[in-house]
């Protein structure tokens, strides 16, 4: 790795992009219904925009819609899509928030959905979070080829699911009661984290058409960098702590989660994430220039950490 | 309404495809992972499994799979949307058990998802299978052309999310702190139970490439019959404790309930049946006698109540 800090062009281009993503998950999160609704009851509207409004640096979107530029799509197809995309991100988040699950109060220094409202309703809101990716995805309004839109419907079901972040997140919630190995442990995180990251970069790639090689090399990009992103989250866990409160560990190790972090230590993590970052770069090299912006990407996800 | 009483091959009809769903179902949720899926986790699996499998009239997918025979569309492709319906059908039921919704120990006398397994593992098993439902609608497998799955994909999200069933399980969430009125509690229902009955009859149509008038036929056939299940499943609750307990009104009444039955009592809750199984059997006049097991189905969802 080059450069350890995010450059502040980058900084721009990923607040602008969220900027876009926030306008357009507010347009599509109205009380309004739309045909074949029947009606939106304003509570749960309240909540849903509760879950998904106002913060976040919306790094999914962000991935989909420069994954979408290499190709020249950067319009309302990448757009929509990349907010169906947090639209799954943030159900997965107020699930996982949920007393049966992680019990937690605050996300982003805001009551979570279940603590502002209540637990029914934050089931519901998840519920219909999830149920509206797929609605958006599908729609036409997406002008993409209905062979795209049902291809990318298939691709999203497949991250988001059984096999990957929710089975993901059963594979965690096992993990708790009994520790997996190295192979579980990076089965795990390719699931909960790894695949809507994957997911992102690939659906962009679809979104623009590219050859099916260049689609496999965006998908693989997205994989190394879904990797980072978890290394670089345990590892931020294991130093910030070690920082913050003068201990060799974080919460990860207090509660004795299995993380790579904990098996392999913190000198060969920071060695796996500068390996990743070179393979993501790598991965990106037929793009040239183009490219600079999700190159960026792939250091800001990995520098997160240092 | 000439006959009160189902047919003996009516109930035989129902029970075949029944199996042929149960068949589908099972096939669809092996553990074996799926293309771009990582692994899925086989106790998040037995979840789901006891959630779907071994039981229930399988109701929703028989609508679909008659609506879609009106058309000649009697094949792999209804099946395969029949099995997605009920996976939508089911993970409502699961995510309906939870304690913080109606707090359910039984379900067609086995525990419910959450009593058999745990609470966090019933809401992925319901989130995972309200996922797969769009994996198996957007799948090239279901042999629809692209176009045709796309809508099928956003016309399921319209009934089951914040327009539809989800948002009617809110606002039935609602109605327990604040009662609504007579307009309230059709457009709850509507939502609640209609959407997806409705959904089944007009995919059905949609499946059969059935032309405009015929698939808007079989919409309102959906809805007809969609209030007739609910006006139904108000009117048993309130005349089956009656005869069994020797009182004049059920649980519902009882928990203060508000329904059209308790708002017009039960001589005009079975006139309202009357009308609503002439209005769908005049729905399904145009098909003559191809239509005759829609028409059956249609009193048995009126005369469970009788």
């Amino acid at each position: 790795m080059e450069q350890m800090t995010a450059p502040a062009d980058f900084e721009m281009a990923l607040a602008d992009r969220a900027r876009n993503v926030e306008q357009c998950l507010q347009a599509l999160l109205t009380s309004k219904p739309r045909e074949g609704e029947i009606a939106r009851p304003e509570e749960l509207m309240q909540a849903i925009r509760h879950g998904v409004l106002g913060g976040g640096k919306r790094l999914r979107p962000f991935l989909l819609m420069e994954s979408a530029a290499l190709f020249d799509s950067d319009g309302l197809a990448a757009l929509r899509v990349a907010a169906a995309l947090e639209c799954v991100h943030c159900y997965s988040l107020i699930h996982d928030d949920l007393p049966a699950m992680d019990d937690d109060d605050l996300r982003r220094g805001r009551p979570t959905v279940h603590r502002a409202f209540d637990e029914a309703t934050a089931i519901l809101a998840g519920d219909s979070l999830l149920t509206y990716a797929f609605d958006i995805v599908a729609d036409e309004e997406t002008e993409l080829p209905a062979e795209t839109r049902a291809r990318l419907v298939l691709l999203l079901a497949r991250a988001a699911g059984m096999g990957g972040m929710a089975g993901g997140q059963a594979l965690d919630l096992q993990a708790e009661r009994e520790k997996p190995d190295e192979q579980g442990i990076i089965k795990l995180q390719a699931m909960k984290t790894g695949a809507l990251i994957r997911f992102a970069c690939e659906a962009g790639a679809i979104i623009g058409a590219a050859a099916e090689p260049e689609r496999q090399r965006l998908a693989e990009f997205g994989q190394a960098i879904g990797l980072a992103f978890q290394l670089a989250d345990d590892l931020l866990d294991a130093t910030s702590d070690a920082t913050a409160l003068g201990k060799a560990a974080g919460k990860d190790a207090e509660a004795g989660k299995a993380t790579l972090v904990a098996l392999h230590g913190i000198d060969w993590t920071r060695q796996q994430l500068s390996g990743l970052v070179d393979q993501a770069n790598a991965l990106l090299e037929p793009f040239g220039e183009r490219a600079a912006t999700l190159r960026q990407a792939a250091q800001f996800i990995a520098l997160r950490s240092f």
